[in-house]
């Protein structure tokens, strides 16, 4: 890592968002190598709920894929056995303002077993298959669209117990949730005023040589100007698109394969790290003036290290890596044939 | 706790910001007690740079208290080893406005070893030698003002390795950044709305019954409305105060009393949890017509939980402790004589 450099704070168009990038408290590029394991259960476990043939032991069963398997399903989304927010509740009327606020928590929150055997990764799945669990999302949120108290639908992976994955066997969650959440209508506030100031969308302005770790026919893997945690990646389409649900099949084969890129790639460098990926899409009901500036995309983030006062305090994250020296530690992982 | 409750997501005056309060996700009361060992260094560590006779093992001292200590100081202040920003550079002119930006990461990182003995942590000193701690903050505090180019300062402590720390001799630091950084401003609108909306300060306002823990001649701690996290509390001066470096000598003493209080109820309660307190302070430059609305208090953290891909992809935290559950069980915590 370039620890002659001085410390810079960035601030990104799409967060407007302070970062500190501090060599200083740069480690050797060693160090950055996960030490953690990543298995949240027992490491000797070799089968649980989400296994094929203990379905019975799961919540209810929202659909599989194909639809009509058996035994030999894929994909399944089910409910959460321990949901966040709970579909059996009213739904809210509307959001009061100002003041001390409180609402039902009336939402969603799934699961989607990704494969039905429990030794496999979602790395370890094939790039149509990895489009297939992105399909799967896609099905979800649709039906999700018919509730119109469901205000913002998140995707989201835990892989790894310190990144908050509960089983060990590969899934993915969503979240439906009654109300547009923090980040989302800080992006959109932020991407509006980018926006406002130079007319074009800022993630589609978003390549940078120097930030490019790869690219597909429909999308680039970057790390962003001002990456939030060391090694982040963002995935982001290459035309514009506000919402992950606009995925079509071709795309989601093409998305399949650079996220498996991207994910075996930081396996490979950081040591099969825990980590996070998030679809940052817009809200379900965004006024369609909001569409020109609002971008999809999907920010992966490998748990390196935790989050101190300081992070807590602030809001403002101290990244000892700049991101032009990330992207070129990623780009230049070799995958082995 | 309160499992037969239905999810329910707060908003408060003070931050605008959702939490989702989720009974289903609770767990036992006791399995809220920590289990991490919170020392960040090796178990049988008796002496480090931070303890008395090393002063020469550490960075740059700032000051000491007593002013006039040679070996029998009490509490020294020193420069960061690894600063995340840099006092060398060129304070930055001015803040661009829109798009990609970069600053130089002028600033001060420093650190305040509260005790010169290793085995003392902030429970084990007196509600004075807090208070010697409190007022070393706000000397410190004192001397950055006079840098034009500093906009806000964050003090902080990390108590244990999951929390942050480093070094488990224990210490505070104390960060001077040439930006208001993203928790601030945000809070200081949320502040301002509230206020344009009810003609009060939030934070004067804030005491309720069922959320207050305890109370000293100057202030009051709560776990607050919306609590982020589980057990988390605040210590608010009863007063109207902008600024925590107002702080004066008889304050900071009541001060002192009430926060060795929360520390050890915490420590008790919940097994000496790794834990964060930051204090959040109005920023330096404020206009005075902002200093009705903005109102200091020190926020207290037990590290309970790791962040998953929710929180971090939505900024919306998921508490399962319903916060007048949380201050009841620290309001009845027995400390023994």
């Amino acid at each position: 890592m370039a620890t002659s450099r001085s410390p810079e704070l960035r601030k990104d168009a799409i967060h407007s968002r302070w970062v500190i990038f501090s060599p200083a408290r740069a480690r050797r590029p060693s160090d950055f190598k996960s030490k953690s394991d990543p298995n949240p259960n027992s490491k000797n476990q070799t089968e649980c709920a989400f296994c094929a043939g203990h379905e019975h032991e799961c919540a209810p069963e929202i659909f599989r894929f194909p639809p009509d398997s058996t035994s030999d399903w894929k994909i399944r989304v089910i409910r959460n056995l321990y949901p966040a927010l709970s579909r059996e509740l009213d739904p809210p009327n509307s959001e009061s303002v100002g003041g001390p606020v409180t609402i039902p928590g009336f939402g969603f929150h799934d699961v989607v077993i990704e494969s039905p055997a429990h030794p496999i990764h979602l790395t370890d799945l094939s790039a149509d298959q990895i489009a297939d669990v992105l399909l799967a999302y896609k099905k979800r949120i649709h039906q999700l669209r018919a509730f119109d108290s469901i205000k913002y639908v998140q995707v989201f992976k835990n892989h790894g117990a310190s990144a908050g994955a509960s089983m060990s066997h590969s899934h993915s969650q969503i979240v439906a949730l009654p109300i547009v959440p923090p980040t989302a209508s800080a992006r959109i506030q932020s991407m509006k005023e980018d926006f406002a100031q130079t007319g074009k969308c800022g993630l589609c302005q978003v390549k940078q040589d120097d930030l490019l770790i790869d690219e597909s026919s429909h999308f680039i893997s970057i790390v962003p100007f001002a990456a939030t945690f060391p090694f982040e990646i963002w995935i982001v389409p290459r035309d514009h698109s506000s919402h992950f649900h606009e995925l079509d099949n071709n795309k989601a084969l093409d998305l399949g394969s650079l996220l498996k890129l991207m994910l075996v790639k930081m396996s490979l460098q950081l040591n099969n790290p825990p980590y996070n990926f998030m679809i940052h899409t817009a809200p379900l009901q965004i006024d369609s003036t909001e569409l020109p500036f609002t971008h999809w995309f999907i920010q992966i983030v490998p748990q390196l290290s935790g989050v101190g006062g300081f992070e807590l305090g602030t809001g403002c994250y101290i990244n000892p890596v700049f991101p032009e020296d990330a992207a070129k530690v990623l780009r230049e992982v070799l995958i082995p044939n």
